[in-house]
């Protein structure tokens, strides 16, 4: 970033900023506004909060977004996931709709957006690591099957309560009788009109003589379009009074309000954890998006930038009345895909909704419910991601059941829960995985220099001599599996005089497995053999030159295992000269 | 094991066992069992509990080890630190030397009994790795100081009450002037003949034309040798009564009571996280002993069957009247040296303790409580091992933290807290650098196949070919540094059209980190370049067959990276010829 007029910053978009540029970046600017309005309406509704507080927070995180963050088409504002966790977390605290929620809603944007920038103050961005890819597809899946679930009784007009997925399933089916019909065929026709719409209004428009572009922005603007026409017919009809359907109702005009969070002590207890949990999900989804288009055009976001601009836009949108933001995978994507050359477009997209907050919501009066809710089952939808069951029980076991512990646990016991125990599974296989390494006795390939494991391969041995390869870094947690299995190799071995640690694979060894060396080197001398090492990596080798280990060690260093064989079991070397390919592995 | 009359097991060690055989083992138990009543007496006191309690705890132990264990010399019973931990675990709940402290004391056994037997079946004997080095040391050195400050009130014959080290500290300070003078000089002078007798009483004896095995034999010998003196003193001077020394007083004589544990569930659960740590800790002790002990005369001992043998030696404490116990080192030492052969040594010396408590006990009326407290500082002192803090720090800023954060948690805050901060800090650690990979530019050494870091090493690269080499495993955690990493190197080199990864210290890739290989591949295509591996291990390779990954990659899997370089980029192949040395690093 520059420095501007009075001291802020400019971004280097700013530099060579043209008329071309410009109209690109207005285009991408309306369509996405068109694309935002209901979406904004809808994930309010979603996270239990007035539909202008949708608005709100599609403006001022724009706007922030587009002067701190790295990305160029990332747009911020309500998403799906965020919302769902936004309506858990404060849900237990006070009654959805009423002032004290939204107060609660405030407060953990705004506690996500300190925690965001003290987590790029701190370099903390590391963190969002440990989501791994299993836990975040089951998290993802869970949260659209319940969010879903809870729009289906929007859609159909009923009253249900439920605490999981399982509840809400079971009421949804209890209370089906009771489906209000008109209701239900607003919702239900809405949901088939955007499947439709989504696969076929663009070919359908191409054929019709528009141009693909033109085409292309329509589609994008089908949500907006099926909302305006339900209510129009709810408004000609009247179908909120005489018929009974839900409507939006009154929608306060006006900008945005100033507004300040909460700073009782113990709200902030509360909200501690899904705060830091809703800040680190935001932070994966967002940052996977603005990678994802980033590259397409060769540029580059920064992790600890997108922190930062993350932060600044929870903090904005706390303090104009919004709740937890964060970029939005759909919304980019559309940004993107319509040509979106700079931050510029979001500024304008701000612009936009901040426009529809003034003028607007007096027209948002007679919008059915049961439609918004159809935009958000159809949004979730493309989130349900089945596949990954398959995909990851086919790679491996441990990721398999990261994702469906998330799954289940989420569907089950809601996000918060699903998502703790997703990260603490997948830490606990991965350290279970490193605490038993791969460690392969080997022996040399006949007529080369390559050494293999002996279980897998025709190789040469001499009684006296074993080589074992370590393929895992020595560490606490798998220090004495190496012992156990070399007083195992030596207890059944009573000739052998030699062991040779290849250590290729080692990228590091901790003190505890530095000691557990050790006293395999002492437990070898005692019975009369010497260990040796061959192999060993540079840093390695620094770190184990600062102890007193290479100079009481039994055996020696040797640069290869090769060199190693030949030095103490040379017998074994050019046994045969059959030449072989020069594999690894 | 075999199977003998009555279908109990029998030890493989009882075929071939002769009368020489025998003459060792007996030598051997004579000399533990003097060494250890003294320390089941002090070791019981320790753990707040009456001296008897230490006979009895010293006796099925020894029996059920003897006929489950692995280990042919490991003498099981109570130990210091494991009496510290039961005194912490229990003392919130009961007054010590009530018969409600014994229950519970009772209930710990059986309940860490239970858990290792539990951990055997269940094969959670890794679950003790995680203790690392650095956290055993730091923990062991705690409690060793933790002992000593809490021994030394009753050496100086005061009242102390104290929490943590630095209270009990304070408090000796404070109470200092109220030291009661006769106590002080036994306790003292029992101190300064410890310390001397294990230097000097050897070297004494053989000088004065003993042999050295008996000179060895009277010298183990010394602390009973010392607490006999002490008690004679006692009686013949009428300490107790006319000079205030305080003494063991009155112990049962007769055979362990047959005991069983409390079945409170509510005291189970406050007992269970104290029995887990005390169960892990003892095994991590137990375990270590038995190792080095074994391997000097190249036996084996199997982790599963000391768990199996440890639990049934704690149950077996438990229902007759003793408390937690595991394998201790210094008896097991004086074992070994002694000459034990079998654990019939052990049998032996649960006669000879057994023995003790039905004949001895009036003997222990006189002994002075000073005395036994100075067995246990002198005993405890030598595991006091500040020297781990200097080779740490050198050897590793990660593993010296984990010594100093578990040693003063553990002062500061007792035992229990001491162990869980010492496992955390070292898991979050361990993670915390897994999660930054070390990822090195490698080119090729002029004139050889070898491919070092750019940055080191004097190498040949091309504007056109970057190679990447990843020193660790690919996982969730550092899954996204890589994608950063190959995100900011494309940012940077408009020219580039290949990227070669360099796969071989990469021992396992995860389902996150092929999304990610999978995202890169994506984003480098969608910029115009291609993604080739090099070197991939035979088992990562097995796996990435089972998936799409390779058939949808842009570029090419090589053998090695020299190939994917001659291929790629022929141009920086034999610029130079000078032949240099075959180090791999």
């Amino acid at each position: 970033m520059g420095s501007g007029p009075g001291g802020l910053p400019t971004p280097e978009w700013t530099r060579g900023y043209d008329r071309a540029t410009f109209s690109s970046d207005w285009v991408a600017a309306l369509i996405v506004t068109l694309m935002l309005i209901p979406q904004s309406l809808a994930y309010a509704a979603l996270a239990g909060l007035p539909p202008e507080v949708g608005l709100y927070a599609s403006i001022a995180p724009l706007l922030l977004y587009a002067a701190f963050g790295s990305s160029r088409v990332l747009a911020v504002g309500p998403v799906a996931v965020v919302s769902l966790m936004t309506a858990t977390a404060i849900g237990e605290f006070a009654q959805a709709g009423s002032p004290a929620y939204w107060t609660l809603a405030i407060t953990l944007a705004f506690i996500s957006g300190a925690m965001l920038v003290l987590m790029s103050v701190l370099r903390l961005g590391f963190l969002a690591n440990f989501l791994s890819h299993p836990v975040i597809s089951g998290f993802i899946t869970a949260s659209a099957l319940l969010i879903a679930a809870g729009q289906l009784k929007v859609i159909l007009g009923i009253q249900v309560e439920g605490h999981n997925f399982v509840e809400l399933v079971m009421g949804l089916v209890r209370q089906a009788p009771h489906t209000h019909l008109l209701t239900a065929s607003i919702g239900l026709g809405m949901v088939a009109f955007l499947f439709w719409a989504r696969r076929s209004i663009k070919p359908l428009l191409i054929r019709l003589g528009l141009g693909p572009r033109l085409s292309d922005g329509l589609a994008k603007a089908a949500p907006i379009g099926g909302i305006a026409v339900t209510a129009l017919l709810t408004w000609a009809g009247q179908w909120h009074s005489l018929g009974g359907v839900r409507i939006v109702g009154a929608v306060p005009q006006g900008l945005p309000p100033l507004t300040l969070p909460s700073w009782d002590s113990s709200i902030w207890q509360q909200l501690a954890v899904p705060a830091l949990l809703i800040s680190v999900v935001g932070f994966v989804e967002s940052v996977s998006v603005g990678q994802t288009l980033a590259a397409k055009r060769r540029q580059r976001i920064e992790p600890n930038r997108e922190l930062l601009a993350l932060g600044a836009s929870n903090l904005g949108a706390a303090m104009t009345g919004g709740f937890p933001v964060t970029g939005g995978f759909a919304r980019s994507v559309v940004n993107f895909d319509a040509g979106a050359q700079t931050p510029a477009a979001g500024v304008l997209t701000a612009v936009g909704i901040l426009l529809a907050a003034l003028l607007l919501t007096p027209a948002l009066y007679y919008v059915p419910q049961a439609a918004l809710a159809a935009t958000i089952v159809v949004a979730v939808m493309s989130l349900v991601d089945l596949r990954i069951l398959r995909s990851t029980w086919a790679y491996s076991r441990a990721d398999f059941s990261a994702v469906i512990v998330t799954l289940l646990v989420t569907l089950a016991s809601g996000v918060e829960a699903g998502l703790v125990a997703g990260v603490s599974l997948s830490l606990a296989l991965y350290l279970f995985k490193t605490s038993r390494p791969h460690i392969a006795e080997v022996g040399l390939v006949a007529g080369s220099e390559h050494f293999r494991n002996v279980l897998r391969h025709q190789v040469s041995t001499s009684p006296q001599l074993a080589s074992l390869r370590v393929d895992e870094s020595l560490y606490f947690a798998n220090a004495r599996a190496l012992e156990d299995r070399i007083n195992a190799l030596v207890a059944s071995r009573p000739e052998l005089k030699h062991l040779v640690l290849q250590c290729s694979a080692i990228n590091d060894i901790d003190a505890s497995a530095l000691e557990s060396l050790e006293a395999i080197d002492h437990r070898l001398r005692d019975a009369g053999l010497r260990l040796h090492l061959s192999e060993v990596k540079g840093p390695v080798m620094d770190r184990l030159q600062r102890t007193g280990f290479l100079q009481h060690l039994s055996g020696k260093v040797y640069l290869s295992q090769f060199q190693a064989v030949k030095e103490l079991a040379p017998e074994i070397v050019g046994q045969s000269n059959r030449p072989i390919e020069g594999v690894s592995g």
